[in-house]
């Protein structure tokens, strides 16, 4: 690609993120962090990016987070140093994996199970791991206080591992739209994890790191005193869904987009564009038009290729229009590269690095 | 990768494709077109593979469609030389890559708009072009037989363009669970196009091929009588969405897995798989379990990263499950290789050749 090169002559569907509106995302969350005295540690599961991990990092970030070792990999063979994985790691060839990432890079990961613990300190000595504490949502994590104690006791046991800290991530709260309900949930969820990490330091485990956090609770969970360390993703982005909730803290601006093209219009107040259900996630409902056609046009999924916008003076057969994602971290897994828009110009191209890296 | 190589030792999630089962389908539909005395063409949205496609054409396939351009010429570059596009390409620097195509392989392309005949006749002479005409979903086609008979005229008028025929896809009726109900659905819509053929052939225009069809219709479209052509995609894999069908004509079995690790296992009657909504398409429901936990466990979405199954006797930590996905197409459009089954080792792996080749 030879850039600059005009919006318009992108081939589409076309995945775009607005550099500057990106980077003030990033100084934002930045200087939140550094305002609280929490470390920030974003979430690349987001992104999958190297070089908008390499951002984070320069603007103050201590590293990032990765949902999935392939992830985690891909992202590491792009320079990125620094770590933290969320989810558990726990078959033995994936765990051999884990060491052999752990050789070559910082890294720690969560555990949330005894087993797993003298899994990983057998195969793994010296790694630092984190105990994840299920927030209630069943997903991962140990569920009680005890079994946190127990599941200290099981890496002290080892001999091999670190206790780096206590990983709590109440990602089912990050989308509850009202702030007044959404800081409730989370104060109640908080006094359960101060439970936790009592009991814990009652059984004489020190608990240095405490990491967890998302853009709908992270100005919450700083707020709170409980948390040393953010995992935020989204805001790099947004996304129809949080640009749906009531956020606290610094604000974001939506810096991902998808641009499409009418392909047919034979239908009085309906035309084709050329983004389906392969350029969006489905997961949360639908995108939003933000430009080339009029506000309040609706958009519906008409199939893999296609979707139907609906209203009033749409634009016509090869016009364009440009939508934000509903969801912004499984859209851009669809996607090869992000188109880099800066001054109404695509400057430059990244590659979506960790694309497709799930297991 | 070192093959053979014991299913169980796959990274997960891993998309999965059964040789022997893939082999059968794409024999049965072979066999069923030959009885018929139509001609075949496999939608290649469905696999977006060059090996595949190779597969289904030399059991006897003309070609194949594609949904999208990029599509095309990714599988022309693996050496794919008949292809039909089955969504219109209206921008002008598509229509030049259009063009480029089209003096590398047979090409054929949909229209539904006189200003796209002009446009693309003047960019691609020589070019076949099919009318696409709207079965009423008014997602892309002429939506009337004075506007197919005005758009042949259009063809004509630009004489650089081959009119190869009509194009006639019922998309959403595909998946009408009750065969009746399908069956007198397709029987109105058939009529239909037969007036539009009628109107055709009144203003002095040959219509040499029908296309059309998808899994859940080919059966009802061959019987008939209008089509030439059957542009079934999904048959190969089938998927939850088409085993919840009542399909007519020969049996397909499914072919196409998402093999999932329990990596939690917490909480009583509830575990969690590595495979989220980055690993199944989330259009249409979930998918089913089909190997590694007891029949009815139920599986549900909890991020972009996990599931969880619910029920009795369920699998421990470690543990391998194996699903159906809920709709094939944009599954496989979240994975860079299918690992292939036979004789229950992965004895190959093919590069999901056109993945995110959406525009």
């Amino acid at each position: 690609m030879t850039v600059p090169l005009p919006r318009r002559d992108l081939a589409t569907p076309a995945l775009i993120v607005d550099r500057a509106a990106l980077t003030r995302n990033i100084a934002a969350m930045a200087a939140f962090a550094e305002a609280q005295g929490v470390a920030l540690r974003p979430h690349a599961k987001t992104h999958k990016s190297g070089e908008i991990a390499r951002r984070q990092i320069a603007a103050g970030a201590a590293g990032i987070c990765c949902a999935k070792l392939a992830e985690a990999e891909a992202l590491a063979a792009d320079g990125v140093a620094n770590i933290h994985l969320t989810s558990p790691v726990v078959t033995p060839a994936a765990i051999e994996r884990l060491a052999a990432l752990s050789r070559r890079i910082a890294l720690s990961v969560v555990i949330d199970h005894p087993d797993n613990a003298r899994a990983i300190g057998a195969a793994a000595g010296g790694l630092t791991v984190f105990i994840d504490v299920d927030p209630g949502s069943h997903r991962t994590g140990v569920t009680s206080a005890a079994a946190a104690v127990a599941l200290a006791r099981a890496i002290a046991a080892t001999g091999t591992l670190v206790l780096g800290g206590v990983q709590f991530y109440c990602g089912s709260h990050q989308h509850i739209q009202s702030l007044a309900e959404r800081r409730a949930a989370i104060v109640e969820r908080t006094d359960y994890l101060r439970g936790v990490l009592d009991a814990l330091g009652d059984a004489g485990f020190a608990v240095p790191i405490v990491t967890g956090g998302g853009t709908g609770t992270f100005a919450i969970d700083a707020s709170l005193g409980l948390f040393t360390e953010l995992q935020v993703g989204s805001y790099i982005f947004l996304d129809r869904e949080y640009v749906d909730c009531e956020l606290a803290g610094p604000r974001f601006e939506p810096a991902l987009f998808v641009d499409a093209t009418v392909v047919s219009a034979n239908t009085p107040g309906m035309v084709t564009i050329d983004a389906g259900l392969k350029a969006f996630a489905t997961d949360a409902g639908v995108p939003v038009v933000l430009a080339g056609a009029p506000d309040g046009s609706g958009y519906a999924f008409t199939g893999d290729e296609h979707g139907a916008l609906r209203g009033d003076g749409l634009p016509q057969l090869g016009a364009r229009v440009s939508l934000m994602p509903p969801h912004c971290d499984p859209t851009v897994n669809l996607y090869d590269r992000y188109f880099v828009l800066d001054g109404g110009m695509i400057v430059d191209s990244w590659p979506v690095t960790a694309r497709g890296c799930s297991s």
